[in-house]
């Protein structure tokens, strides 16, 4: 019997100094993240936002594309995207990022994407508000969930499906969750969802299914996959684990100098190097950043910058840049930076672990050599 | 002393048996192939085309950026872009891979951007033809080679450097190499070259320098680190080597069905299968391709598709797409195609192996499990 567990291995731990596996490195050629100098750019240019795609990017025709509402409603309803784009349209900056972010730093490490830091991007993503559309549809009294399906399909852990996350009723109602169909003011390219996809502000990015075509309202907690299996985070396998929701406060250095090819370890020269980064939460907006160039010994604070202006650049869901003037002199440094947030959460400095490597916000180092002058 | 040279390792193969480093994967997370399902496009979307960075995206302004012809010419110019825009404008269809695509398959591995089959993507470039600009510059009769500069700046091996590489003048010369400022009828985005890169249709990605600020004629073969040190063929570290020039033919197979997530082993329904993808060659037209679907034991033609029409599709320098249907029943296989072209030269089912990995076109396998029925 050939069957679809033959295509799937069980999930693992790297042993303790355990290279890097074809398998990771052939995810990490296809999945990329955000060059870590695009971190410049307010808006991430197309083609330099992160991209998690779990089975291969549908073919999907905008022409013919539709959505349907159905399940737990008054009167199922099904859209082209003419008649969404004749909707009430609205427009978000918004900062998304993997949930498997900095997996590939965790010791052990969980084998997945092999993501360090650099699984973000920012977009504007332009669109219908998906809460009048449930309204429209009349939600049930016994509504728990509203389940969304994308048009791509696979295989995990010997588990066919399509892609499915749900959401629960009240996220599901916020006002700034959006069906999109347009991204840094063009239509979705194939992969980012085209022609359309769900963006929950504030979310990892698991939640933002792409090629959206179904919303099925539920009277109970969907238990699929990718809610029940994946995106938790567990301490071993058996642990139930707490859902993956909202993305974990952090800070990046758009590093600094010019590169080396292969180490990427970066030369600088001697003087006052201005510093610069983004920082953004999923929780609360971000209050405050600290920089060390000592490999954590001493914080000193960075300045925040105002919030951008632009359309959508008020959300409190895009990133923030921070600036640090560090007077740098000839050696060998580590830089960090370190966001906190107005819930009060922080980065921390020594690893959270957790077995699928998830939500891990552990601050960045950046290898840094001063030359001399 | 704080050098560059504390930024650089030494270049070396990986041992037997010796997994992926962490250098390795953080490279593979900024720089990206193309997903294979995307070999579905005649032209890449933006975005999914492959992607190597040698050092940093450097921030360029279309707007004040400038180009220099110096050198052996009896007149050096400077352009703005609005005059290269004015000057004749040409669109061509060109099949871009990088040198060292297969080098992460190699055994023993070259440690380096560790590409498997994936660095290869399509476009439609528009610019102004390069030869012209040349000759209104006059050349000199001592003109030997022509080196072009871009404006990305960082270390390899321990020399800091500019990213430079040269043509031979008969090659700079040829009516179809461009300064382009268009991808797919859109500005050239910041990482592929923002706002002007040179286009040399057949060659490796090595040669179509981007961010280019600098064309400058010598009268002698440049014999810098990308030319003279990196991107040659040799056998052992002391070998001068030969240098890599035009892409060596190859056949990619779009993979058919649905994949695990994590080994992206193939899940394909029995029945006909019909298998599709595309090959190239930069040193003359594709005239066969033959796919396999038992590892290699036999081997049956696939169909050419006839060139695509389009704007510059009649280049020779774009891929074309190949079918060939397969009955398959259930059980594992191994596909492959390999590409023969004009020039008689088809790719090797051993590998060709070399300390740079550079121009390897071993046939890719792509592992199928077709279910039962």
């Amino acid at each position: 019997m050939t069957t679809v567990n033959e295509v799937s291995g069980p999930s693992r731990l790297a042993q303790p100094g355990e290279g890097f596996s074809a398998e990771e490195v052939q995810l990490a050629a296809r999945n990329h993240g955000l060059p870590l100098e695009a971190l410049r750019y307010d808006v991430t240019p197309v083609g330099l936002h992160y991209l998690l795609t779990h089975y291969d990017i549908p073919e999907t025709e905008p022409g013919t594309h539709t959505l349907t509402i159905d399940g737990r409603v008054d009167h199922a309803v099904v859209f082209d995207l003419a008649e969404l784009r004749r909707r009430p349209c609205a427009t978000q900056r918004v900062t998304m990022e993997c949930a498997g972010n900095g997996r590939a730093l965790l010791e052990p490490r969980p084998v997945s994407q092999p993501w360090l830091v650099e699984a973000v991007g920012t977009a504007e993503w332009t669109g219908t508000p998906l809460a009048p559309l449930l309204r429209d549809a009349g939600l049930s009294p016994e509504a728990v969930d509203v389940l969304f399906t994308g048009a791509d399909h696979g295989v995990e852990r010997g588990v066919e499906q399509d892609y499915q996350r749900s959401l629960p009723v009240p996220e599901a109602l916020r006002e700034d969750v959006l069906l999109a169909y347009e991204m840094n003011g063009a239509p979705l390219l194939p992969q980012h969802g085209s022609p359309l996809r769900l963006v929950v502000p504030g979310w990892y990015g698991m939640a933002h299914v792409k090629w959206l075509h179904r919303i099925e309202v539920l009277d109970h907690a969907f238990d699929g996959y990718q809610n029940a299996v994946a995106y938790r985070v567990r301490q071993h396998p058996d642990d139930p684990g707490v859902p993956v929701t909202r993305i974990e406060p952090r800070a990046l250095v758009q590093p600094p100098g010019f590169p080396d090819f292969m180490s990427r370890t970066r030369a600088v020269r001697p003087g006052t190097v201005p510093l610069t980064g983004r920082a953004w939460s999923g929780h609360a907006p971000v209050t405050v950043v600290e920089v060390t160039v000592d490999a954590g010994l001493s914080w000193e604070p960075a300045t925040l910058d105002p919030a951008p202006d632009g359309p959508g650049a008020g959300t409190e869901w895009a990133w923030r840049r921070w600036r640090y003037d560090w007077v740098a002199a000839p050696g060998r440094y580590t830089l960090s930076a370190r966001a906190t947030d107005a819930s009060g959460r922080t980065q921390p400095v020594e690893q959270p672990w957790n077995r699928g490597g998830f939500a891990n916000n552990l601050v960045q180092r950046v290898e840094v050599v001063v030359l001399a002058g």
